[in-house]
Parts: C-alpha cells; sequence; structure tokens
C-alpha cells in the first residue's frame, strides 16, 4: 500500500494501456475501487483491493495480530466507504513466514472478522501461504450500492465546497509517537493517536449517508495525505481548488514534543477521512441534514475552475501552491 | 500460493471458526474459490485468490516479466476453471522492490492482461506498491456461472470414476530443469515441460464445459499434486480413492537424466489440470461427448465408500496408501 515513487504517473499509464470496456464495467483502473454490474443484478458491485507489507506498512513489534487484522481490513472498507458501497464480503491471502504461531494467526483473523462483521462485510475465502521471512496481507474488500448511487472522484465542479470528515494529522501523529518509541500511553489524546494509527476506523457509515444524500459531487477517503489526495480527486474531477488553512481540522493536541500538526494534516497520510465536494447551493441543506451521531464534517475550501492548481492560504501566509508532499516522501522509516 | 506446512488443519480451523452464513452466500472457506449471488442477479459470481512470492513462488532469473504476468493470471483463472466458471474480471496487486523498471511493469501487465483477454477475463483494478527487495503478486479473479451450474469438491461418491484433464508431472519435470540450470532448449519435450511450469494454461473451456456436461459430480484444479489435491477432493466428498498407477498420464519424455516421471506425476506440483468425478453410469457419455479439440482425460480410478482412504496400485506392485508428498515437501528450492 506504500506509494511508489511515480506512482501517479506509473498509474496513468497502465490505466491508458489497459483500461478495460465492457458495458458491465462501470468504472475501472483510476479511481478507490472499481464498479461493475454483476449480469442482471439490481446494484452495482463496488471492488477494491489493498496489500500490506511487513516493514514498509507496518512492523510487527509495533502493533499485534489482532490490531493488524482490524487495520487490515479497515483500509479495504474505506475505499468501499469512500465509494458510498455498502460492504458486503472479502477474501484474504496471508503469507506468513516461519515461527508465527497458529495463536498469532487466529487473533489476527479474530481482529479481522470482528472489524468486517461490525461493518457488515463477511470472509468468504482466501488464500493462505508461506513467505521467507515476512508478513504480506492483501485483501480484496467487495461492497454494493444503494439504489445504484456510487460517489466518484471525478464530478466535482468549479465553485463546489470541499468537505473532509473527522480530523486530520492524527494518525501521522500515532505513528511519530510509535517511531519515538512510545507504544503504550496514559495521555488520552496519544491514546487517541495510536489508535488512529493502528486501528483506524473506516467511515463506511457515513460514506453510505452521504452518497445517499444526493448533495455530494465526488469523494474519495484520504490515505496519502491532503497535499497527494486532493490533486488527485481535482484530477479526476478537471478542476483546481482553494484550501483554507485555518479551517483544516487539525488533530491539535499537543501529542509531540516536536513536529508541526498542521504538517500532519497537510501531508501526514492515512487518516482514512472522507474528503468530498458539495454544490454551494447544497451546503446549507447538508449541514443541516448531517447526522450528529458521525465525526464532524468541515469545510477546507473549494473548487476552482484552475484544473490541476492546488493552491492554499491562510491568515498571515501568502497564497501558495500546496506542495505535494504525502507519505512516500514522509519519512524513511516506513508507515509503521 | 506456496503451501504452508500443516495448511490442511489451519484451513480447517479457519472453516469452522470464520465460515461466515449468508443467503447469498452459496460457498465459502474451503473450495477452489467462493460462490455467491448478488442482489438479485441471474448468475452466481465464483471469486478466486492467490498471492505469488518472489523467492517461494517464482525466481526472477528463471523467468520473464512476461511469463511472471501469465502465469499469475494463469493460476487464479485455473481456479475459476475448477468450478466450471467464466471468467469475467480480475484485480491485482503489485509490489516491486526497487530497481524494477517501467518496462519490466509494462511487460509484466501485457503477459497477464493478454491471457486474461485470451479467457475473456478483464483488469479492472488494483494497487501498485513498494517491497522493500521482492516482489509480491495478489490476484483477485471473478467469474460467473452458467445456468447456474458450479462444481465443487464436494458431491463425489463411491463409484465414481476419477478423471484428469492433460498430462501430470510436467510442469515438475520444469521445475526440475531450471533448478538443474537449464533456462533454454530445443528438445521439444524439454521446452513442453519448461512452459507448463513458466507459463501453464488454464483449463477454463474444459471447465466450463464439464460443469455444463451434467455428467460431473465435483471437480478441483491440481495445483498442489495429485498426492495433496486428491485428498482434498476425497475429504469434501467424504469419500476415499483407489487410483490405478498404470492408467496415470505420466509425462512420459525422458526430459530428466534423474527423477521419476510417475514420482512427479503423483506428487509434483502445478500441474493446473482439472481433476473431477463422474457417475459409472455417465461414463460412456462422456468419452463420446468430450470435445476432441481439448487436452485428453483419463480416467485414473474411482472413488470409494473408504472415507479418508487413498490408495494406490499397480502392475506387479502391492496396493498401499498413497502417501501426501505435494509441493510443500517436495523441494527445498521453492516452487521456481
Amino acid at each position: 500500500m506504500t506509494r511508489l515513487t511515480g506512482e501517479n504517473r506509473i498509474i496513468r499509464l497502465l490505466q491508458e494501456r489497459y483500461q478495460a470496456d465492457s458495458s458491465w464495467l462501470e468504472k475501472g483502473i483510476g479511481d478507490d475501487a472499481a464498479v461493475i454490474t454483476p449480469r442482471n443484478a439490481s446494484e452495482h458491485q463496488v471492488i477494491t483491493t489493498d496489500m500490506l507489507l511487513e516493514d514498509v506498512d507496518f512492523r510487527r513489534e509495533w502493533t499485534t495480530p489482532r490490531l493488524l487484522g482490524i487495520k487490515s481490513i479497515a483500509v479495504n472498507l474505506s475505499d468501499l466507504a469512500a465509494m458510498g458501497a455498502r460492504p458486503v464480503f472479502y477474501t484474504v491471502s496471508l503469507a506468513i513466514p516461519p515461527g508465527i504461531s497458529e495463536r498469532w494467526i487466529t487473533e489476527f483473523y479474530d481482529g479481522m472478522t470482528e472489524t468486517g462483521i461490525s461493518h457488515d462485510a463477511k470472509l468468504i475465502g482466501g488464500d493462505l501461504s508461506s513467505s521467507e521471512s515476512k508478513i504480506v496481507i492483501s485483501i480484496t474488500a467487495v461492497g454494493e450500492s444503494v439504489n445504484r448511487k456510487v460517489l466518484y472522484r471525478s464530478g466535482g465542479l468549479p465553485g463546489d465546497a470541499l468537505y473532509v470528515t473527522g480530523t486530520l494529522g492524527r494518525s501521522a501523529a500515532g505513528l511519530r509517537l510509535l517511531q519515538a518509541g512510545c507504544r503504550q500511553t496514559r495521555s488520552r489524546a496519544r491514546q487517541q493517536a495510536l489508535d488512529a494509527h493502528r486501528r483506524p476506523e473506516p467511515r463506511c457509515e457515513m460514506g453510505l449517508w452521504l452518497a445517499q444524500s444526493g448533495l455530494v459531487h465526488c469523494m474519495m477517503d484520504l490515505s496519502d495525505g491532503l497535499s497527494m489526495d486532493l490533486p488527485r480527486l481535482c484530477a479526476a474531477s478537471g478542476v483546481g481548488a482553494d484550501i483554507h488553512l485555518e479551517s483544516i481540522p487539525v488533530f491539535h493536541k499537543a501529542v509531540l514534543r516536536d513536529g508541526d500538526p498542521v504538517e500532519l494534516a497537510l501531508h501526514g497520510g492515512e487518516d482514512y477521512e472522507l474528503l468530498f465536494s458539495v454544490p454551494n447551493a447544497g451546503r446549507k441543506l447538508l449541514e443541516q441534514r448531517y447526522p450528529s451521531r458521525f465525526p464532524g464534517i468541515t469545510m477546507i475550501g473549494e473548487m476552482t475552475a484552475k484544473a490541476g492548481t492546488i493552491m492554499i492560504s491562510g491568515p498571515g501566509k501568502k497564497r501558495r501552491r500546496l506542495p505535494e508532499r504525502g507519505y512516500d516522501h514522509f519519512s524513511g522509516a516506513g508507515r509503521g
């Protein structure tokens, strides 16, 4: 899952070279998930896949088998949430090195299946194999639309308001804590940061609600950080964006001795919050109707007609281009 | 995809502990693929997933990116063939270490997508990420039934005739050649062995035909070798088997200086041929109707009422139990 240098370019190349074209294929390569319609089915099917590699995407000593199982399914469910799909089932391929116990395996599956079930996603199969020395996890998760309504990255228009769910930078703060040797804590804020990193909560209910609201033009989940993901949303929609620094729902709590929470919110990854656009005329209705039981939503800026140009401004700061510094450039120490 | 020691036992454990139960789920953990029915869909969907790890399941120096792409999708399509499903689409997660060129990536995808298309399977999405030092490939392939007819490992009955497609041991002979340093050859037989190992041909057409014939009770594909896979078919069907050594369609050609072709046919893996059972009353009809354009089928024995007991007999040899010595015990040098 850790991004490749030049990944955007290679994905574009794959998209141009291998994009399939079929009557049943609603959306192929290039969104958070693919969308198809099974023969004579009443709903679209939404399919996503993600691979996690030990010492690239996670470190065994920073987590537990249970938390790893939770995170593995959560990052896939987050892609379904980003399309507004209802999770249905998933398969998992697990490769394990010598020395991993049966207890490790069952704790991993326990965490994964309990989290799956809590979002109505059922484990239906997979593959179990040996690796040389590292754990590899690959999950494919499948959801279905409700009333055939699915949200894509495309569909945003100039003038749309840009929103995010929850707060940003929390998971990156958790990763920093782990890198600094903090694995347990009595501080509530620090615990929230560790939890956000080790057991993220996919925004399935919110994604489904937003898709059903009829008020949202486009949506994606934030996996590589706002500064990497917002340009992708804008590129798919053929627009630009203006972001207001002071509006970003930063994970303020001073959990780190050093490190700027605003930087973490912009460039940290793995928030698994939703980023979406709403036409200006729908903003009021959205804010009125958005259920108070969900984590809040915050408007962080708007889409503009300047395709590909992502600007950021803030009080006392010059309006400037937002540099793309998401996860692959973030830290040499891996993603945690 | 290389089997874990004790894999059968762990799969049983997962099956008991995590088997989901839903009205849309026709078959979960424990067959070649899972089977579901999407909401109001007219056909079943068949879903399989397989992971290939460098230096466990393949060696970069023994293959080419193109052949690796072909094999990666072929082993997944073989699981769909084993259910009698028509391939429809797949997703691929690819993790690549530093130093892999863009050309490598496109050759891999070229091989994969061309093989996919030749079986009507389309690439619809995936995940591209960085690994530390080894290539990891994980594919999930999805097919659909024709007239809702799917074949399982269960369904075999005592007295059924056991058949295989093609010949057995060819891929294992190819692996032996590669291990002995032979990567190119002018010998036609050796080339067949190398091809069987490096670019296996999934039996999709045959699987579909067999499922539609109405003459087959149960089916699976041979990925770990007859001596590992036949007990799985029998366990799922609650039967035993009697195998006739002299009937096994051995890859006879003397491609190896040492090594017994019968041993390779019994215990070598990755043949990706189909193993299936036919009631005695249907044998004649099957052999009459089976299209001559397909690789031949051979009856190798029969199912018996002695659940779990797999016997083998041959001319001049004492009838004995068939020992399970499939791929994970086969060679310390990996699967090639």
